[in-house]
This record gives C-alpha cells, structure tokens and sequence, in this order.
C-alpha cells in the first residue's frame, strides 16, 4: 500500500485506454452555459439576434463537420436538420413574442420539445430529445458569444463528468494528453475515441469532478485506472519514469516500422492499417502500415445533403491510393444501413437493422448509387494498386449479382474512353455465417477474403454488438467463430487466395495470435496497434501459433480458449 | 380458355391457401361503423355514455382475450393500455365539454392522437396510431350499440379489403369457410391465419369488395387463386367435384392418421405437432401428431397486466401433459424478447431485438421469472412424458446455467416435498450459428437437440425473416444452412442422441425431404401439415432422400438445391 503524499488525491476508476501521463486540468462542466438573466428588447430585435445565433451556430456545425469523422458528421447532419425544424422554429419565436429575451426563448422552446419527444417513451425519439437539447445549448451559446464543446488552448488533461460526441467532435487531437471521466464505461464514446487516438484515459472515477480544478496538475495511469491530483514529488517521478518507458517504446516502435512481419520460423504476415479516409491513409502509412486493409467508402456519404458526385468519389479514391504510394489499398463499397441517419438516402427505419437492407443489399435497390461509386472506384485505378471490397456477401448469388454491377461500370467507362487499370483485385467481406460456411464455393469466384470479426461474431452468436446489455455475451474468442475462421481460411488457400482480417480481433494479441495459427495472410487494424501486434508476430513462432490454434478448435468455451492463449501473448508483452 | 356463364363473375387473385369452397359471402366493410348524426346531450351524460362505453369496450376485449392466441393477446393487451391512456381520455373529455356528442369526441380525440403519433414519422410510433384508430373504432361501436370485428353467424366466406389481427381475434373458426381480401399478399395476416386454420384463401384480388354483397355465393380456389361470384351451374359441379376429391382425400388423411411414417426402406421418422397452448396439443394429437415437438410457452405470458403465478403454469403444463396422451410433449421455456409488448416484464426497447436480450438470456436476468417457471414444469413432469427445452442457447456457457438453474427449481420442489418426475428429457432449441458449430460438444450434456429452423436461417442468413424487404432472401434451402443441419445431425448422432426440427421447414415438402435425406429424426409442424408430410414419408425411400441431401450440400445456391429437390417432391404430390 503506497501512502500518498500530504497534498496528492487519489482517485480509482475504471482503466479505459492504455497509457500514463501528468498534465494540467481542463475542466470541462457540462450544462448550459451561465447567461446573467437580461431584460427582453423590443420582440423583433430578440427575433434579429435568434437568427443571427441560429446563423452562427450553422456555421460552426459547418466547420466542425470538417474536421469531424463518420460518427461526427452523422451527429453533426442530425443537429443541422433540428436547427432547421419548423416546429422548433414556431416555438421559439412564439417565446420571444410572448416577451422572452431570445436566450430564455431558446431555453423553454428546446425544453418543451425535447420534453415532448421524451414522453413519448420510445427509444429513437429519446435520441432526437438529446439532439434538441445539444442544439438548444449551441444556440444559447451563439446568442452569448461562446461555442459549445472542448475546445482546448493548450496541452491538457481533459476532466469531465463525461463525453457525448457532441463534446468531442471539434476537440483538438494533437493538445489531447489525457481524459478522465466522471462516469462513462469500457464501451462508452470516451473509451472509444481515448483508444482509436491512442490517448490515456480513466473513466468511472468517482468525485474527481468535484476534487478536480482547471489548471491543476492530473496524472492519470490508463493501465492501472489510476487517477492522482496535485501529485507529489514521489508520484511524479513514478510517472515520469513510466512516461519515460513508453517513449523509449514508441521509439523501438518507430525503429521497428520497417521491419517485416514475419516470425522466428520465417512465416510472413501482412500487416495493414484500417482507415475512415485519404488522410487516414497516410497516417497508416506512417505508423508502418504495409498498405490499407480497410478503407471505409462511408466518409463520403455522411454529414451531407446530396450523394456524393462520380468526381468527388473519384478524387477522394485517387488521393487514398496516392496516399498509400504503391501499396494496396483495400476500398470497401457502401456499407450502411436503417441505423444509419442519411436523410438523403432515404432509409426506412426497420425492426432489425442489422439483419435488413443494408451494405450490397443497399446499393442493389440503389443501381444508380452504386454504379456512380463503382466507376469512380474504377477510374480511380490507375492511380495505385486498388482492391475493390464487397461488404455483407451472404452468398454466391450476392457475389455474382455486384460482379456484373462491376463489370457493368467498366464496360460504360470503356465505352466512354475512361481509363481504368487492367488490374485491381476483387474481394469480399466475409462477416455472415453463410458466407463462411460456403467459402468453397465463393473462394473460386474472387481474389481474396477479408474477414469480418466484428459483424461475423455478432450474426454467428446472434449478439448486437452495439447492445450495452450483451457486452459479455459479445465473444471473438468462441470456438465457434474460430472454426468458421479456420474453415473460411483452409477453403481460401485450397483455391489459392489469400485471406486478411479487417476486425478488431485482428488488433488484439489474442486474436492475432489465433489468427496467425489459423493461418491468415494478413491483418489489418487501427493504425496505433501495429507496433504491439507486429512484436507479437516477430516473437512468436509460427508453429506455435499453429498449435495452440488446433488446440483451441477442439475447446468448449472461449474462456478455454483465452486461458490457453492469454499466457503465451502476456509472454511477449 | 373457359366461357364464364352469363350472371357469374370471374374475379383473378393470388392463391394464398390451398383448398376449394363454395359459399355464402359475408362482406366485411372496414371504417367506422355508420351512426346518425346526433345532437349532443349535456355534457355530464356525454361523458357517463363514454363511461359506459369505455367498460363496454374493456369487457368486449377481455372476452376476446380469452379466446384469442398469442398474437391476438399481445394485440388486445396494447388496445386495452390504450384504452386506459390519460392523454385519449383528456382529449375525449375536452371534446366532449366543447360540446361534441361523444361518438363525435371519441372520432375527433382518436383522430388527433393518431395523427400526432404518425406524423413523428417513426415506424414504431405508427404501429401505435393504428391502435388508437382501432380503439376508437370500438368505442363509436360500443356508443352505437355494435361490436367491431368479423362477428359469423353461419358458415361464410368472408370478403374483405384486408383482415388485419384486430379484425380476425373473434372470429369463430368453425363458420369460416374460406376468404377473398382485395388487398394482401403472401405474407399477410391473412395469409398466415387461412394456412394455419386449413382454410381456403386468395388475396390480392383487386374489385372483389365491389362486387360481392352479402350472402351472394362466392367459390373460391384457394390453389389456382380463383374467385368466381354468383357462379353459374357448370362452375358450381366443376368446384363441387373439387370439394368432394379433398373431403376424400381428408378421409384418407383420417384413416391414414394412425399409420406409422415409416419410408418404403424401413425408416422411421417421427412426425410431431407444434402448439400454442394446452387446447392445440389435443387438436394435434386429433391430426395425428405422435407428440408435441414444440409447445410454446409464451401462451401463459401475453395479454395480461401480471406474470402467471407458478400454480397457473403448473396447471397448464399438466393439461398439456394429460391431453398428450402418454406421448412427449416438448415445452420450451419462455421465448420473449424487447419486440413484443408485454408490460409488466417491463423490456427494453433494442436497436436489434432479434440480437437482444430475449429468451434465455432475458430468463437469466430474471432468476425469479425463470425459476417460477421451471418449478412449474418440474411439478407438471408427472403428469406425463415431459420434455423441457431451452431456446436461444449460444454454446456451453448458456447450456449449463440453464441446466443449472433447473437443478435449483429440482432441489427446491424436493426440499419442500413436492414430487417431481424421475425422468424427463432435457434438450436444447439449435437456432444460433454457434451452437451448430459447437454441436458436438453440446450433444454430450442435452438429451436431444431440436433445429429451430427459422431463427437458424435468419441468423445464418443475416436476414431478419420479418423484414418484407427480405423475403426474398430468406432461404430455408441456403446451402449453407444445409451444412450446419448436417452438422448438427452428425454430432447428436455421433453423442448417440436424437435431434428434431420445428421450424417451418419440416412441414415443407421439400424441407421435410432434405431433413429426411440429412437423417434428422422428428420433425414437428403445424398439424394442419402432418397428412401431407406423412403422405411424403411413406412414399419416398430414405436412400434416395439421402442421396439427394448429399448432393444438395455441395451445391452452391438454394436455386440449385430447389431445383434438384422439388422434381422429386411432385412426384409424390
């Protein structure tokens, strides 16, 4: 038991992402901003300033979905769409012409909408009552001079009660140092976004908001769930030799971004990077990536009013394959669905989203959707080495029906004199039961398999993986997602192609372990996790790999499996 | 080409369930009920007549409630929540001190609530604007005196626009001799009742509500989706020889009853029935089921403010027992889940129900729900030949906690002295992907495995089987399905135990047959099925069966598989 120093307070939470660091606080409370309470001016000044507000926070919305990823933009185009509802609208200005200052009309009318969507007890409705207070907030703020969201000005730890997107989207990554959360939980968006950005961060810390003040020092250990305020002489130290540690190796990391992947035994593994756009591309790249495993198409289809253009589509594909200087680059086309909001899509709201049109289904019901990304996909071909990926293939038929889709694109683009390379792989995801259960059959009609864990997992244990309720029952490690993977990879190699693995099971030890003894060819994960899984691979002898693999086919429970495989990967470190 | 005779009017839909029947029309006009234009009284009366009304209409839905199945009580259980909601009863009551008559108030209030739920553009949210026009719909009738639904007074053929469960929940199923809708379609309510019932149906049979009245005589042809409207002499003879070759061959269905399915080599299958309630285990048993391969449990637990107490369960299980004659009869615990609406479990609205918290895995999470139940059917076991089976199990884990928690209902029931059966059997439901992979090992701790194939599909497929977008692509006949059946069988035979289907395939021929073919050794099936499939089994020689499943399994689409099976399947007719 240490003792903490006379001034120092220690706090224990919930270690959500890996990492230790000290830096000084930034407090962010949430709630409304604090508006001195003002008389109301004459109604039709009060209805000047609400549009002028409105204007203002339209705009930031605009360039916050600049800079904001998928997940942002949707939330993004849901606020610009509230800011624009008639119904709120009425409500405000009726507000205002009842007397209210523009400020307090803002306040009621979000309030009584939002109270209006909540009594309706429906969970979807629930979600637009948060969108109207988020934007009731945004206005308030306009009206007072001041934005909403953490906006930081130097580099800061981040102490919050917690953090919706809607805090985060315009946060700048690069004076990130640390998060700490009052509430929140191992699948909560601050989790998330602390381990997609490679950020320390401790959630669940019980009172640190009430110990916590702007610009006190905060060290925070992401792998201990360790929080400490106005750390003393000797905790510092502590972590200042662990922040030392881990320089030393993201420099061995960096030194090592060259080396191939390969094992003690000599087997070779592909190690690629997953990306959500051009520029995160080239951040791949960077971090050692040998080319792109997953390039997500869905970056140019969210927060916006209109389909993307073939031109837009063609210059954002060209850039991502300049972008991975000679290496493949995987494109997938399309996958998005009802739990998607893409007004211009026209999605129907369906019972089971993840089980409806959804991904190929969409784009079969949508020939001119798909065509258009299919010939920008191919014209972008002569700018790198691409591969074409086909997500939610349940079958033969499936695979078939979006070949003829491609072939039918590059017949017009032939016929339209368009250049197109001679040469692009075309492959499929492989992420429902069907389609691992007949890999046989599909493996002689493509260039290569990528596995989908993430969505493979949920269909075969019929788990929603988005479900907080279920997140124990959500199990890469069960036996019988390892058979199907296995059975996916022997029926691969048995027609001569190659198999990658684009899920996060490929990103954890344990599962790039078990993925390399089934015998994958490649892995492709979130950029920051190279480093560690390609010491795990240089470590580990293929054969190994191997072994503990059959073994692991032959277990009950993925509890057998983890307590086969968690030694060997803690072995490596 | 065929001369319709002068008067009779020859109308084209689309044969929705086999059969042929000649009979008296009752046209059932949907909308309000007509009434007069009323002036209204004092306000105080208006309200005690909408009093008086509201009770009515309470009183009408709890006798429907009893009659009624599943579905029915889940619907009535929603229009009797309605029926009590504040928000109509506040509208009503304005209306009715606006000075409105209260057939008028009740017209008005339901409208506005209606249209409010709907215009939030929300799939859910508009179910529930069709509830509220139903309950008003049976308020104005209960204020003028009527009841809504097809109410028969001798036995009718009834024509309809569409018939929607609210319309059908009365109606007495021993005067319906056949329906015509004008609306509909292969998947439609009506659909579903008329081929559960055995009753004729065409649907979609556009001007039929136009020109039909009542007690016109209408003849239906159920099989080539034939309507003939006052039909003259040689129609008459042509359907009455048609209805004199199926009373024949239901003759021969009775007679046939008893006889063993037994195929022409010498192998036995055991034909069982499915049911929905201790009543449908003895009409089974009437068709000849030689057991109950499902016996739902949810029967208990719909349509009612509280959960039933253990005694009730006991005394439902133990009728079913004693109505199955000495012959198993297979219940499976609680299969519920956050798509259906029953109250007092107070269930949570999910993203994806289908890959929720439902049945097991909501019984976990309410250990006094699932213990109450499992003490029931521990006590019910000496009634009978009792088999418990548990749904919705995704490997090992789930297998034994339910197993577990039946050893607790065991020790508590004989520390108490209650006695309990020494035997009974212990299966499992094999519905998701997983456990079909992990068959094997739970063949050694189950006695029996029953292939829930609709769900198993769904999951395989990734196809959620009530999205009509779908339908399409559900496919019973998937390739890939055919191999985690072989699967399945294999490992039960393997662990020496005995595995049965009861989902709708093995009450289709060509399901039944592939089923034969891969070895699987009850099939349980709407009874209305069984003289059919029996028929199948007697004339097809479990060798060729075999052959042909063997085939179908290398096969790579269910076009493929249909196309090799459904020769051999008319063949026997």
């Amino acid at each position: 038991m240490r003792v903490a120093s006379v001034s120092e307070k220690v706090l224990n939470g919930v270690a959500a992402a890996a990492g230790v660091v000290i830096g000084p606080a930034f407090v962010y409370r949430e709630g409304q901003p604090e508006t001195a309470a003002r008389a109301a001016a004459a109604p039709e000044e009060e209805l000047a300033r609400f549009e002028e507000a409105r204007r203002r926070a339209e705009n930031e919305l605009n360039a916050l979905a600049e800079r904001a990823d998928d997940q942002g933009r949707e939330i993004l185009t849901a606020h610009q769409l509230m800011l624009q509802d008639p119904e709120l609208q009425n409500l405000v200005e009726a507000a205002i012409r009842d007397g209210q200052p523009a400020e307090e009309a803002v306040r009621t009318a979000t309030e009584q909408f939002a109270a209006m969507l909540e009594a309706l007890d429906d969970e979807y409705l629930r979600e637009r009552a948060a969108d109207v207070r988020d934007v009731g907030r945004r206005l308030v703020a306009a009206l007072t001079g001041r934005t909403v969201g953490v906006v930081l000005q130097r580099p800061s730890v981040v102490v919050a009660r917690d953090l919706a997107p809607t805090d985060t989207i315009g946060i700048d990554r690069s004076l990130l140092l640390g998060i700490v959360t009052e509430q929140g939980g191992p699948t909560s968006h601050t989790t998330i976004l602390a381990r997609s950005w490679g950020i320390p961060a401790v959630v669940a810390t019980a009172g640190v908001l009430e110990a916590a003040s702007d610009g006190m020092t905060v060290a925070l250990d992401g792998d201990a769930g360790e929080v400490v305020l106005d750390p003393g002489a000797e905790t510092r130290s502590r972590y200042e030799a662990a922040m030392a540690r881990a320089r030393e190796q993201a420099e061995r990391d960096r030194a090592e971004a060259s080396l191939p992947a390969e094992t003690p035994d000599g087997v070779r593994v592909e190690l690629a990077g997953n990306a959500g756009s051009p520029g995160e591309v080239a951040f791949a790249m960077e971090k050692g990536a040998e080319g792109i495993g997953l390039l997500r198409s869905e970056f140019l289809f969210m927060g916006r009013s209109t389909a993307p253009t073939e031109e837009e589509q063609y210059q954002a594909y060209a850039e991502a394959l300049r972008n991975a200087r000679g290496q493949r680059v995987i494109i997938r086309t399309l996958d998005i669905g009802g739990d998607k909001d893409v007004p211009y899509l026209g999605l129907a709201k369906e019972e089971n989203p993840f089980l409806g049109v959804r991904a190929l289904r969409l784009c079969f019901r949508r020939p001119e959707l798909f065509q258009t990304q299919l010939r920008a996909l191919l014209r972008a071909s002569v700018h790198g080495r691409l591969a074409i990926m086909f997500p939610m293939v349940s079958g033969l038929s499936d695979l078939r029906r979006a070949k003829e889709a491609l072939a039918e694109a590059r017949r017009s683009l032939e016929a339209e004199g368009h250049p197109v390379a001679d040469r692009y792989e075309v492959g499929i995801m492989v992420e429902i039961p069907s389609a691992a259960l007949l890999a046989d059959h599909l493996a002689r009609e493509v260039d290569f398999f990528s596995i989908g864990t993430n969505d493979l997992v949920q269909y075969t244990l019929a788990v929603d993986r988005g479900n907080p309720e279920l997140t124990e029952m959500y199990q890469p490690y069960h036996p019988a997602v390892l058979r199907l993977i296995d059975r996916i990879v022997q029926a691969a190699h048995a027609a001569g192609k190659w198999v990658g693995v684009c899920g996060e099971m490929g990103g954890l030890p344990e599962g790039a372990l078990l993925l390399l003894g089934l015998g994958v060819d490649e892995l492709s994960m979130a950029p920051a996790l190279l480093p560690r899984i390609k010491r795990l691979v240089r470590s580990t002898p293929a054969a190994e790999a191997r072994a503990v693999a059959r073994e692991c086919l032959e277990l009950g429970t993925p509890e057998e499996v983890l307590a086969l495989v968690g030694p060997l990967v803690r072995r490596v470190g």
